[in-house]
């Protein structure tokens, strides 16, 4: 079968094997937001002399401005809540191949907050398939960073922080960007800032620090950026709580050593999962749904 | 005398008589970051028909990038202390005025961490001169927020939060600004978000509520921008204490209501003063000073 993870900013395509392991993929720029009304078109060329039959895909591809809107599922949900949620798409364009989107999840939180995911769910559920029963704490590194709390199979709350999306509009387009030289990672300005997170006080406050710490060449301008990338990973982690069992991070690999630093200093074990998961989810998801050859 | 307040994007110039009373003042937006090798010729212009011969300054304008750099003085500090800084600038097209800078003042917090104001000092210079002795908290709302400690005329210690900054980067370069929609001020949108910032989290998740409650229609589209801004400013009052007494909040009209609501919410008895008290501060470190005809 074939595994897509198409996001809203890129499209990663997996070839899997009947046991579902990887024999081949593929990745493009053309994310969902990119491609409203040629998915279909944008589908066929990515798969071309790929044969395989079923396709199963996740991401903003079922969400309102992708190419069908498939309902968030709430939590909790394992993989036979979420593969009995699927839904197949109409795609003429691609002969008998058979097109489908995993629903996305959500979860009420106390006070009436709703939280959302789409994409992440799959990426956990391959987790899931691989750790087995039990109760895990992952951390799903990104531009909207996944808290998921998991107990026995099933997906049981959720939270999401901003970080990453933070830390690109205050180094882009507040003042802090404006002090800040590029330069490569700086390991100690990072952990400076994590630690810096773990003091008292609000992010509003601590992210005045990026400032001052140039102004007073605390920091030399290059290290500012990294300083502020620990500052908001720090606070993000501030949720965690401390145990003995691992933290399964799952990251690209330009986050994962950042994350691995930043949880290792708050003390926390850290399992590594590559980003991966998503085909293996895909795959278990498939099987549960009974889809042929999967 | 003339007083001025020249920021980073806006002048507002008063012209004071013998006891320090506003009987004229003028704004422009030829702030400081504009005015750069034009200092003196925008000064001149602005003061065209009032005489008066001391010119007292305070804000971006004596910042690096102002019209002459005064140096930091660290706190604690009184009047006494500020006008020992003030520092004369050279004006030769400014015919027999002098002209004075006021320094912004600085502060080391525990761990190393500085902090910087410039302009507010002087604010707080007019409300201790209005206050007298005694303890006061002082909450200085804009773009860069100050909360301030003042003891017996001093000020003690301050920290700034960059609610303004941040309402501004959220709304205008990330996803939540996407599902934001154009709308009056709603009051109870504002106060919904002052309550969920006194929930347990951190920023970074809290401010994921914006998208959900726009996807869920917790709240209308119209509304989000007013829940933002309640959870921002709600975060930045999490620092403080609760206390008989009352919070002494200097605001622009566009802020004082909001922040009035948000401080009455969290059970702190308000005092409000205008954006004016930076005159009334201005003349009181001129007399401290010994500057002629003030």
């Amino acid at each position: 079968m074939i595994a897509i993870d198409w996001g809203s900013s890129s499209l990663r395509a997996f070839r899997l094997d009947g046991q579902g392991q990887i024999i081949d993929s593929r990745r493009s720029d053309q994310g969902a937001l990119a491609c409203a009304g040629r998915f279909e078109e944008v589908l066929r060329d990515t798969l071309q002399s790929w044969d395989e039959r079923v396709v199963a895909m996740a991401g903003m591809v079922g969400s309102r401005q992708g190419w069908q809107e498939v309902n968030y599922l709430d939590c909790p949900a394992g993989l036979d809540e979420i593969a009995a949620r699927m839904i197949r798409v109409h795609a003429p364009g691609l002969g008998d191949r058979e097109v489908w989107i995993v629903p996305g999840l959500s979860v009420r939180h106390d006070h009436g907050v709703h939280d959302v995911m789409r994409g992440e769910e799959t990426q956990i559920c391959g987790l899931i398939d691989r750790l087995g029963p039990g109760t895990h704490r992952a951390c799903l590194a990104g531009t909207h960073c996944k808290h998921v709390l998991i107990e026995n199979g099933r997906i049981q709350e959720f939270a999401t922080a901003m970080t990453g999306e933070m830390f690109q509009v205050l180094s882009e387009h507040s003042i802090l960007g404006r002090l800040m030289q590029p330069g490569p990672h700086d390991a100690a300005a990072f952990l400076k800032g994590v630690d810096h997170a773990a003091l008292d006080g609000d992010l509003l406050e601590h992210v005045f620090a990026v400032r001052t710490h140039g102004l007073f060449n605390v920091l030399p301008a290059t290290a500012l950026r990294s300083f502020l990338s620990g500052l908001l990973i720090g606070h993000e982690l501030r949720r965690l709580p401390a145990r003995p069992e691992p933290v399964h991070l799952i990251a690209a690999p330009s986050l994962a050593e950042p994350y691995t630093a930043a949880l290792t200093r708050r003390g926390h074990r850290v399992q590594a999962h590559g980003e991966d998961v998503s085909a293996r989810g895909l795959y278990a998801l498939a099987r549960r749904r009974g889809l042929p050859a999967a």
